[in-house]
């Protein structure tokens, strides 16, 4: 996908609503993927986001040692690949390989972007003082790529088990909130 | 509404996909509501919820001092509450009084449940330790209360300055994930 570059001021725009996201790392050479849904918002700018990641997962030694990951945010058509990346382990296989997503280098992090994703979000770890006590690690986003043509995307967003609702009808209302 | 008592540990179903929210606060006698977005889940059971509630917020000070509250889930057609709640203060106004909100005790918490709202978790503060560093509040869920007949509520997901994405189709994949 043709991405450009996304003002950094508008990247909660995109994780407020929830969306389950795929956060990819990268360690000598061996870049992995992991589905996540734990995420929140902490700042606007230089947008904060705070993740908890299970210390079960491949992903959690990699992110902790290498400090930095890509965040990536799928649609609806990718359904089937989010579930495979969140049924399976790195330690094990090569998911980009194996479920056909296409790594695009980064420009500031190791982490590969994935390139089937509507946005990538490229992000250094802020904080990792709560890693211990609540597996949260506190990112900063250092750069924020979006496709232009994408407007309403079809964002997955995980109830649980496999369960999804699909992003539906946009509405928008007079607001004072940012 | 009639809510049933909702399993702690199907809390993260409901909170997991990221909807609005707006969390009741109270304080000698005064209930006041806060429209909020940045939360994300952090335990399943006991639920533990981090939450961002900025310092210039009224709720601020009186979560951080009361340390209970009520997290209540609005779905799409209190869409114009849900804003004005976001969009007035209560150090000024009654909330429930001037949206015609519906307050009703909870069991164990001081805070109201929004009665319009299909889901109503009481919550304790559990862990201020981020409260100053990043205006964190953890939150653990020692009652929660659910509409039985709403199954595929549409919540809504804020996309920013009023901006909302409603929740559409629902879809299930075979799936190992929790």
């Amino acid at each position: 996908m043709p991405k450009r570059n996304l003002p950094l001021s508008k990247v909660y725009q995109l994780l407020e609503p929830g969306p389950v996201v795929l956060l990819t790392t990268s360690r000598a050479g061996h870049a992995n993927i992991m589905t996540m849904s734990w995420h929140t918002m902490m700042e606007f700018e230089p947008p904060l986001i705070g993740c908890i990641i299970s210390n079960r997962n491949y992903s959690f030694d990699i992110l902790k040692k290498t400090r930095e990951c890509v965040i990536n945010i799928p649609t609806a058509d990718m359904a089937e690949k989010v579930v495979a990346c969140g049924n399976s382990s790195g330690s094990k296989i090569n998911k980009f390989e194996k479920f056909g997503l296409t790594p695009k280098p980064a420009r500031y992090v190791s982490a590969p972007l994935i390139d089937e994703c509507f946005a990538n979000f490229e992000c250094c770890l802020f904080d990792a003082g709560w890693v211990n006590r609540y597996c949260l690690f506190v990112l900063e986003v250092t750069q924020a790529w979006k496709d232009p043509n994408v407007k309403n995307p079809q964002t997955m967003h995980h109830e649980g088990k496999g369960n999804f609702m699909i992003a539906g009808e946009r509405i928008k209302l007079k607001s004072k909130m940012k």
